[in-house]
């Protein structure tokens, strides 16, 4: 018997004792007083996560449900143009087309998005941009900040979903012009799966509304509820009892140093792999980077999938994840969302090094990475 | 300082401490062996609550994503009926004529479904009937077995929301000839919202399937991942926790006693209303009944929802519900789903009696419902 296997992926991520703690309680109506407190509470502390002064809407279910909900009802749109670049940007265009024409630009997965190709779809007649802002299937971070102001020259609204970055990484949707933005529960924020949260900064985009989007997924009716802190149908309760949790404690680390250490754990995850001689996936360019919530690196020729994450599994219980559809059996990837800390990637560094060893597929690595985790007191 | 309030509602109900230390663990990933093994024993275990051989996917969102995912999943229909009479019909037809062509047999909120009026709809070239088993807002139990018999007659697939029966009173699928039904997870099953269950009793329906649905609800993506015990999108791990738990407790008190349970109860409470000279709300035809895991009594005159409930509250830490949208402030509901027992049913009438008491709203009426309980060993 040993301790729980060890999530080291992109979501759902470890567990913190004081989330699992705060679900521990008996169940509370969500019509009453307590509810609306804890609901806006968790408001306040997701519009700063945001950057926005606008409105935060809480969808129980996963991110994806949430993605749905802000593309579906701001869907009045004549034409949208969504970015390609990996499995979540991909999903943006299979969701958008059900609702509006859909215009989707692809790059090659691990490629960056480049600004032109983009510029070229929305001259086209586009009146609103869909991107995702780190790219986990890739371990990308494209560029946000320059494809909202390109969306803004040509009078689009902006769609970023943030799901793996808000609560880890810079999100500032009023400074940067993102209209809605989207994050999921089990990622950054640092709690289980199950809600979703939907920010949108302005009044303007409800001009874009579509009546015909999904009842359940309706941010119309969220936003009715909002005023009074609750939501049009039961809400997952005990996520919110997590998430109240996970603001206190994104409040007491500081939310600059909070995005500070993703930072840094990941950076640390590719000072690693360089000086272990192992290849980064992502390819950014100037205005892109590499994601500071997740890693992404290729498998060593001669090694395989099973090879590698099976055996860290068997032998040291830790969970990282494999490359999605076309990427499967070419790259492993390695998470540092929500509450984990230096021991657990070193943990994770040192047992892949030994791993990889046996295939003389890895150089010794560890010191790049202590070097870069000694910045994190 | 005293005990949690107490919820007396028709969900989300009050926990047993088993289901509240079931969730009480650490995350484990959504694409691996364990949760597999959890799933697979969910979907089991719901078979058999919901009467079916056929296949049951679940959804992480509340009781009414589940019903969309149903509806707008076959909505490759020329036309549906829906069944209104309470607040959850009406809902099904606000769902449905999202997808399709839609006629709403409208009966007064309380009043029984008439079955030649439900009829007549399904002749004008309805190829699906969908309604309501138990009208939560009114606490009337609809007649299934008709109203499924009468569609097989037009050759229309049955929808049957069954968010506040399944768990706790009879639900058989294959054998009534329902098609597709859903449930909740913090009715009945006894665990916090935030999961669904749609159940499909047979592969025909399939023909059905409107590829036009949303993203996050569409069915055959569910169906898909069912073979494999997974979800298409990250499921609410830790609800799966607490559904497993709920499974277990299920087959140790056996279906059987369960239903049994909150029949008892039920009863107990409308005895009791009837010796309290208190009028129940619904009015029940031959062929439909009194819900057997919700009574809703008409407030007394004199008596304002704040009056009661607030009291309640305030002083007894209890919660009831009120009536919902043209039924707030004419009924009050007492929920008997899940786990609750005798004793959380004397304490709900006792102090009911008291707080009407000072109005002179109400007799002693407690004997009856001792005498009910008493079949309840």
């Amino acid at each position: 018997m040993e301790l729980e296997d060890m999530l080291m992926i992109p979501g759902p991520v470890q567990l913190h004792g004081r989330i699992i703690r705060a679900m521990a309680r008996q169940m509370i109506g969500h019509r009453g007083k307590k509810f609306s407190e804890i609901m806006a509470f968790c408001v306040e502390g997701l519009k700063e996560i945001f950057g926005t002064e606008g409105e935060v809407y809480l969808i129980s279910g996963s991110g994806t449900a949430g993605l749905e909900a802000a593309i579906a009802s701001f869907s009045g749109v004549k034409r949208i143009t969504c970015v390609d670049n990996g499995k979540f940007g991909d999903r943006l265009g299979r969701i958008a087309s059900r609702y509006t024409e859909t215009d989707v630009v692809r790059f090659e997965w691990g490629m960056p998005v480049e600004i032109e190709e983009v510029e070229k779809s929305l001259a086209e007649g586009s009146e609103a941009l869909a991107f995702v802002h780190n790219e986990t299937s890739t371990a990308m971070l494209n560029p946000a900040k320059e494809l909202a102001k390109l969306a803004k020259e040509y009078d689009c609204m902006v769609i970023m979903d943030a799901i793996t970055s808000a609560g880890g990484d810079y999100v500032k949707m009023d400074e940067w012009g993102v209209d809605v933005a989207i994050v999921g529960s089990q990622k950054c924020l640092g709690i289980p799966p199950g809600l979703a949260a939907v920010a949108v900064s302005n009044e303007d985009v409800w001009e874009h509304y579509n009546d015909k989007c999904p009842f359940y997924l309706d941010l119309s009716a969220y936003r009715k509820k909002a005023k009074d802190n609750q939501t049009p149908y039961t809400p997952a309760v005990s996520l919110f009892f997590a998430l109240e949790e996970a603001v206190k404690m994104i409040r007491e680390e500081g939310l600059e140093n909070r995005i500070n250490r993703h930072r840094t754990l990941a950076k640390a995850v590719r000072e690693w792999a360089k000086e272990a001689e192992l290849e980064l996936f992502p390819k950014p360019n100037e205005i892109s980077d590499y994601s500071n919530t997740v890693t992404a690196i290729k498998l060593p020729d001669g090694v395989t999938d099973k090879d590698l994450r099976g055996t860290l599994l068997k032998e040291y219980g830790i969970t990282v994840s494999g490359g999605q559809e076309r990427l499967k059996g070419k790259i492993f990837r390695i998470g540092n969302m929500g509450n984990v800390g230096k021991r657990e990637i070193i943990a994770t560094l040192a047992a892949i090094e030994d791993v990889l060893g046996r295939f003389n597929a890895c150089k010794h690595g560890l010191p790049a990475a202590f070097e870069v985790l000694r910045d994190l007191l």
